[in-house]
């Protein structure tokens, strides 16, 4: 830092992405939920308000980009503090990509007819849900504490997540076969629940974001994955 | 620009971040190419090999950041080289993306057991794949040669893609209902069309930076949009 000045006004800039990324994932942890009650309450409207909603998260991402652009050029900060400017941008990447599949199943809403809604299905996509939004929560809580802890937490859960969604779908597999009638509503249901076990992955980058920014440098460890639902559609049983 | 050193110096770390971007796309290029080839012949040391070079992109992107980020905090571009390095930064989140997805597809290889495999659904597929190989080549060269028509003119050829994308969903829904042993199949053919349909998004991402880049400011206008895949699961004739 050149001088007191730099450092302060440094600091300022800094406040204000943080406070912006904490907007941002705030705004996505609610398109998470809402695009989830939404489809399983066959809310059209909240469906509707969900996609309407994803602009506001692009067009954080972008004030968020050019303000951390802008503050490395203005404020020309040293190593540790730069990493504080490129995790902020690269949060507000992820989180944009969270809001990007939330919206995705926020559209599906509107294209569900059937009335098959099982409901072994439906606690299952709940249990996931929770699951998520809680590994979200957790991890934005971890970058705005830097609490490293906290953020590996996240990234070793990420594996629960993923094998409920390989057991689920197993189960939309089953009903596939079983009634060709359910076989448009499950797909529908494989998409969101893969949507949602990707926001699960998008959470663990965040994880690896907040290890940069403390340990400073890139995670090499591998994730433990649980990920199995590339090979479920291929054991019906 | 402070000097004419600074302005030599600023030319070559953006030359190297073009560079650098540049073989980023030729990479990535490949790696989709070979994940469709792979999962038509059902070469599975082909898809493997896909799944493997996805590293070398993610390590690539961070490459790109890291010196992106370098280049702004010694350079201290002002607006129009700013946005040069934030162009570098944008492409290269975009394709590594892309190598996500060409990777997913790459997994699914060794999940496929069936042999069933209609010539019709095979001939789509392999058209969607070229044109979206196309459109991710022509907006890279747009980006290396600023060409704003030629970005712009990928912008609005995704519309195709997405209605090829529909198309080939309506096809596999068919198949699906008609014999429950086709299913576990198409799935996985959906999930690797909708991955190349995204891809797609993604070259339409990458003519927007170069906008950017050329216009100084977000483009607004909304993309065309062909894409009915949300609605075609629930069109099954």
């Amino acid at each position: 830092m050149a001088s007191e000045h730099t450092a302060k006004a440094f600091d300022s800039d800094l406040q204000e992405l943080t406070r912006l990324v904490s907007e941002m994932g705030g705004l996505t942890e609610r398109m998470i939920v809402d695009s989830v009650d939404a489809l399983i309450r066959r809310d059209v409207a909240l469906g509707k308000r969900v996609v309407a909603a994803d602009a506001e998260i692009d067009q954080l991402q972008h004030v968020i980009e050019e303000r951390a652009v802008l503050t490395i050029a203005r404020r020309q900060p040293m190593a540790v503090d730069l990493r504080e400017i490129v995790g902020a941008m690269r949060v507000a990447i992820d989180l944009e990509r969270i809001g990007d599949l939330a919206k995705n199943i926020g559209k599906r809403v509107s294209a569900l007819e059937s009335d098959f809604q099982p409901l072994k299905l439906i606690r299952g996509l709940e249990h996931m849900t929770d699951l998520v939004q809680g590994q979200v929560k957790s991890v934005l809580d971890a970058y705005a504490a830097h609490d490293l802890p906290a953020a590996m937490s996240v990234w070793k859960g990420d594996e629960e997540v993923d094998a409920i969604c390989t057991s689920l779908f197993r189960e939309l597999l089953t009903y596939m076969m079983e009634d060709p009638r359910n076989i448009s509503f499950c797909i529908h249901l494989m998409f969101c629940a893969k949507n949602i076990e990707r926001i699960g992955d998008h959470a663990t980058n965040i994880a690896e974001t907040v290890f940069y920014m403390i340990e400073g440098q890139q995670m090499v460890d591998k994730r433990p994955k649980g990920d199995m639902t590339t090979f479920a559609a291929t054991v019906p049983d």
